[in-house]
């Protein structure tokens, strides 16, 4: 475990939180960051909008980590209690900034709104503090030093915390000299975790530096090799890369992608280097596959569009599956996923057309196709005959957004292995059809 | 602040998680799950697979909390010290159990799979706890009394820590006799959440039971009603009637739904009630819009599906935007907005058809539109004329990600005022054409 110069907490604050009402995605932004500068980030906590047990959480991570973020708590409402506790802890008082106000009353001159008597309460700081610029919104973050740890508090909403993150913190937080970390991920698919875990062996000792460990999600195991310590930059890249050819050796046959990247953007590069491009047909995901298509910028050279052929009218008005095959067959089936394939094709003019059709759940299961039965269909141009159709059928266990997910991932996955020649390898949670 | 017996405490497990490669939604799920249940989550942590970090946090928890959910670190592999941990706080040795390793040696024969020998440690639990069933992985969780307080270990991943929250966990944790926590949340759009807190005023002291706290996220302000407390049932449900009846008094008029729902969901309602189906023609978003409305089961009777016209040959292609059009316009105008809406409204016989098209970065921006601008086309059988077509344009400040959604938000509240006959009221980030 790293000492406490090296160490960082991320905290998260608010009643949304604690009670579930809402996602924290905070934490797992603000900690690759953390990662990325060097220091090792050792706990993510949440706290209810309560003044008292944020500030003990923070008296307790202070003690314990030189750098601590913290986020959310800084809007104008009666429940956003940061600038309280950080008052408490320091024993100072709160203390309006001239400054920030100003800046305030600006923000909303420039939309033309009154400022409401209630936003004034945000430009108040603990004596010691600074407050730290937020051109996108009202709250100014907060820069104390509380206990010799640095803290900075930054709003709760992404669109705020995010810039003022790299605008301010990123500049002011460092590791220790000549502390280093590096981390390479490898994405693998086919085998389960036990399989990968028992391949890799000695390479998994917790002893080892780097270290190397895996991660199951979403049908994937992905394998992450980190080093953390003070040897010479030199001496890290020759271990990382004896590691990295370590890794290789024993699951380079599954490796599909190396990065923390998702699947689409490691397909949509193939593609983009095979001067080929994609359409999508899809019933049960909805849309999500396009989604996953167009999260990253710039695909829209490989990744056409497609259709959401959620009813079944869509199914045969837009990509023209027949009435019959759909009362013959049912909408899920690989008959239907064949026909979603093929009328994409054709009807796009892209080199490849993947189709998802399933029952997702929670209802909608039978005997003969349960919930979480999963038909990817994928028709491409010039590959084999008849458009080299080729279907795959899947069980997923899960709730229904896990089985929409999966669908995404194994309709991406199929088509990586068609572009990757290796379409004889089975992938996981696939059934014989 | 709730007493101990009335607390409740979440830990997350995994390198994955601290370094930011994953992001944590078990701690959300199963805050809803103990908030439902009645007791107050305190806190989230979220740590490392260090044993001896774990350790501290749990001896921590567990003298704070009654109550204390772990998920994480169950799995095959030397980075999976759950067990480790807790033998350690419990100073107790590790028993292989034979039920569980039958079990785990079951689960690999119907799959047609060899055990490896590495999940032979998920067999292992401390010698005072005992296995949780997993009917869908092959680690058992663990329950077990530590310094008093009921600690429930279950595996990472979603799809098999809910089954087992909601098999196991969920009939064990109870909160003190007597004690109810009552939840009720309001969702707004169209005006700040200091100008909500404003009409709140005093509503929102902190000092009040049941409590009244705001949340903004994504667009919308959401307000919500707690009470924690051992009053009566009937003396509560008073409390919260009259404090949801200020509530409305105060802020009603731009009140859209009540309770944690997703706006997709409250809109496919109306439209269920209204008799009336939708379809939805997407550009910069490539699907997402079509995602949100299947998000649930059970849409199809309203959502028929449609388009994803993500590169500018699809939108002439599929819904017949005129090359012209583009040329003149850009796809990022008034004009292609509204043609993709018409174009998909007389396409698909749907009631309704929503399109999104936009810039949503990082790249793409120009002086004129500039990266989050947004068009969103609503067309409409029977209302006004012209398909009572109505375009607006969005400004959204953000990251792709949270343009797109923003987006997404955007698109259905303009359908949701229309089908309230509220389209006169604006939107937030709403912009003059």
């Amino acid at each position: 475990m790293a000492s406490r110069n090296e160490r960082a907490a991320i905290v998260s604050i608010g009643d949304e939180l604690t009670i579930g009402q809402s996602l924290d995605t905070n934490s797992k932004w603000l900690s690759e960051r953390l990662t990325e500068i060097g220091l090792t980030v050792v706990e993510h906590v949440t706290v209810p909008d309560d003044r008292e047990w944020l500030g003990a959480t923070l008296r307790r991570l202070c003690e314990a980590c030189a750098t601590v973020v913290v986020s959310g708590g800084l809007g104008p409402t009666a429940d956003d209690l940061t600038r309280e506790s950080l008052a408490d802890v320091l024993n100072e008082p709160l203390d309006e900034d001239g400054d920030s106000l100003r800046a305030i009353e600006a923000w909303f001159a420039r939309s033309s709104r009154e400022m409401p008597r209630q936003n004034r309460v945000q430009a108040l700081r603990p004596r010691s503090g600074v407050h730290i610029p937020n051109p996108n919104g009202t709250a100014p973050g907060v820069h104390v030093t509380v206990l010799g740890a640095a803290v900075f508090c930054l709003p709760g909403p992404p669109s705020e915390m995010r810039p003022m993150f790299e605008a301010y913190v990123r500049a002011r937080v460092s590791p220790p000299e000549g502390r280093l970390i590096r981390t390479r991920v490898f994405q693998t698919m086919g085998v389960g975790e036990s399989e990968i875990a028992q391949r890799l062996g000695g390479l998994m000792a917790r002893d080892r530096n780097p270290l190397v460990g895996t991660t199951a999600s979403a049908g994937m195991v992905s394998v992450r090799i980190r080093y953390e310590g003070s040897e010479s930059a030199e001496r890290v890249d020759r271990l990382m890369a004896e590691t990295a050819a370590d890794v290789e050796r024993l699951v380079g046959d599954v490796v599909f992608a190396e990065g923390g990247r998702p699947l689409a953007d490691v397909v949509i590069d193939r593609l983009r280097r095979a001067g080929q491009r994609v359409a999508t047909v899809e019933s049960c995901t909805g849309g999500m596959l396009g989604g996953a298509m167009t999260a990253l910028a710039g695909s829209s050279d490989v990744y056409l569009g497609g259709w959401v052929t959620y009813s079944n009218e869509m199914k045969g008005w837009l990509v023209g599956v027949g009435h019959d095959l759909l009362e013959r067959h049912g909408a899920v089936s690989e008959e239907v996923a064949a026909a979603m394939a093929v009328g994409g094709l054709e009807r796009s003019g892209a080199d490849h057309c993947l189709a998802i059709t399933g029952v997702a759940g929670p209802g909608g299961g039978t005997p003969e196709k349960p919930v979480g039965t999963v038909w990817v269909g994928m028709a491409s141009r010039g590959v084999g005959e008849a458009g080299g159709v080729e279907c795959r059928r899947f069980l997923m266990r899960g709730e229904r957004e896990t089985v929409r997910q999966w669908s995404v991932t194994s309709a991406l996955a199929m088509l990586d292995l068609r572009l990757r020649g290796r379409s004889e390898l089975k992938l996981l949670r696939q059934q014989a059809p």
